[in-house]
């Protein structure tokens, strides 16, 4: 017996990697993870050469050196073995497993070809994990699929003294959200995939970010992340968020984002799924018309601004999407008929998205 | 107010429905659903031409004329709506309906290009609905997706004067279950895919089956169905059933199951999935080997027979599919390392299942 685990720890341990290895390249070497063991456990690592990950299993290690092994089929063997416990023999040319009855002998690739993976030993800033999380969480949505810009496919970080602020944006509707933290000066712009991995290791406590030459570093409880930034300036986004409200109205964030989902099943699919919102003495309706007919809901809202009434169209989706991450009241603040409209919550939630109205 | 209607109910009826009728056809008003007033409630039909289907949704129905609406936005629209009764007008050239303060106005198709859908009154057999299901998801996975004879593609049903059997093979493999009921004598060929839609609507008590001209109508519960039948004789299936058995294994058949997975994981896909199985000493000793590795288990059987050792290859999903509806134990009885294995419970449950072992 070389290395005693226990299945679970490293199971979970696959699972978070293999979202990142991936199952075919075409560098076959890019499919394997590495393991390696050290006095009191194994770290196991991978890249897919945007994002490299490193997870520590806690282990007993008499010795064994270090292999890559196919990352997907090393899991897959992993996840059905029969008892709690396995034991690893880690050989140049195979590694064994064995668990209860069951005898699992894989062969190993050529180390030698497997890119060098290495993690920062110090840290920049730390900040507030869940925090993090949640921010990730509420501005992903706004980030571009495809898009002229580059940088519209990452989410902003912009590192402040007493302040970090997320902002995504596709050019038709921005989300952003704050919370307190950073200590350093700082903006840098992540991929929207590899973000969508980094929220996935985040959870309770401190996560801790170093910055290097394009790269940013995050460690997280066992597992570490090298992410590479993308290049190019984020644009002015300020300026698209309205200040000359002309009316204000205030409803169940909840209540707004099924009535637009409701309605939304007639929308044209081939006029942006438009939703036309009329705001008149305290009722907003809400209209959709299609080819095979047409939808309306009217809401009771608390309305603030003297416009006597005011219509503008929507993509329902865009409105569904700013709803999403508000608990409680929005506050729906409307600039004019083709100028873009802020969806705040009544809280201070640090929150806020900005959705352009369609053309008439 | 013409028609008032449960969300719940229209919502379910609709669901069952949803699923046969297509999303799109060349024959557009295939995608539409007729909503039929009654007495005391609505019916609801659709077909895919493959399968009629009706469902009734009890109503308090004050007038309105039979229409079809596209099926899949009916659907969407009702599952979205805010309340909990719904108010629904039907008119001929648009149907509106009305809960909560939502109020959706559809357009209607042309009636009169809708198929003619209809089912007998009376019924021919009886059976218990719930051992009608438990045999049909028994035997579906023996079904042919691709075969030289459609009847591989469809479930035997042979209804003799005490006893159901429904059977499947794909020419590789066999199961069937037998059940107490019946008392006519017939044999019919279902569709597989009908058969998965007869078997979501098979609930408690007893199904009503009529049989027509190449067609079998079923009545359960609220719900109809007419099934368009394969034509053409089923094989002589029995003489696939070993008789001569040399040896006999008996394990749990969650333990096989489970193992033939976990070795499968490294078989050679290229070669069937091959695991092979050497019995010996009262000892089951599984391998699969590939490309990558080589994996092996050994399992503690009661066995019988004279046979010193005997070893063949089954594909791994064949043996997992076979064991997939068993409870408790299995007995494993090999007829030779060439010709068909027999999979049966211990209990007399009325399944077996038989896999051809794969070439040396």
């Amino acid at each position: 017996m070389q290395i005693q685990v226990t299945k679970k720890f490293l199971s979970d341990a696959l699972s978070t990697l293999e979202r990142i290895i991936p199952a075919r390249s075409n560098n076959p070497v890019l499919s394997y993870v590495k393991i390696q063991p050290s006095d009191r456990g194994i770290y196991l690592s991978g890249t897919n050469l945007e994002l490299d990950m490193e997870g520590f299993v806690p282990a007993q290690v008499e010795n064994g050196q270090a292999v890559i092994v196919p990352a997907h089929l090393f899991a897959q063997i992993v996840r059905n073995l029969p008892g709690e416990l396995v034991e690893i023999n880690l050989n140049q040319s195979e590694i064994t497993l064995t668990s209860g009855g069951s005898n699992f002998k894989l062969q190993t690739g050529d180390l030698s070809a497997f890119p060098e993976i290495q993690f920062p030993s110090h840290s920049d800033v730390e900040m507030d994990a869940k925090e993090l999380n949640r921010s990730l969480s509420s501005v992903r949505y706004a980030t571009a699929t495809e898009a002229f810009q580059q940088v519209f496919r990452g989410i902003k970080f912009e590192l402040r003294a007493k302040q970090v602020r997320l902002v995504a944006s596709d050019g038709f509707r921005l989300a952003l959200r704050d919370f307190t933290g950073s200590g350093v000066d700082r903006n840098l712009i992540v991929p929207a995939k590899s973000a969508d991995e980094l929220n996935r290791i985040l959870k309770e406590g401190l996560v801790k970010l170093t910055f290097g030459d394009h790269l940013l570093s995050v460690a997280s409880d066992r597992t570490k992340m090298n992410i590479k930034l993308l290049d190019g300036e984020f644009p002015d986004y300020e300026r698209v968020i309205p200040s000359n409200i002309k009316v204000k109205v205030q409803l169940p964030a909840s209540k707004l984002k099924e009535a637009v989902s409701r309605v939304a099943v007639l929308a044209d699919k081939n006029a942006n799924n438009r939703v036309e919102f009329l705001v008149s003495e305290s009722k907003l309706q809400l209209i959709a018309e299609g080819d095979y007919g047409r939808a309306q809901e009217v809401l009771e809202v608390l309305q603030e601004g003297s416009e006597p009434a005011i219509s503008l169209g929507f993509n329902a989706k865009f409105v569904s999407d700013a709803l999403g991450p508000m608990e409680g009241d929005v506050v729906l603040q409307l600039s004019g008929v083709t100028t873009p409209a802020l969806f705040k919550t009544t809280d201070e939630s640090g929150y806020l998205a900005v959705v352009v109205p369609l053309r008439i």
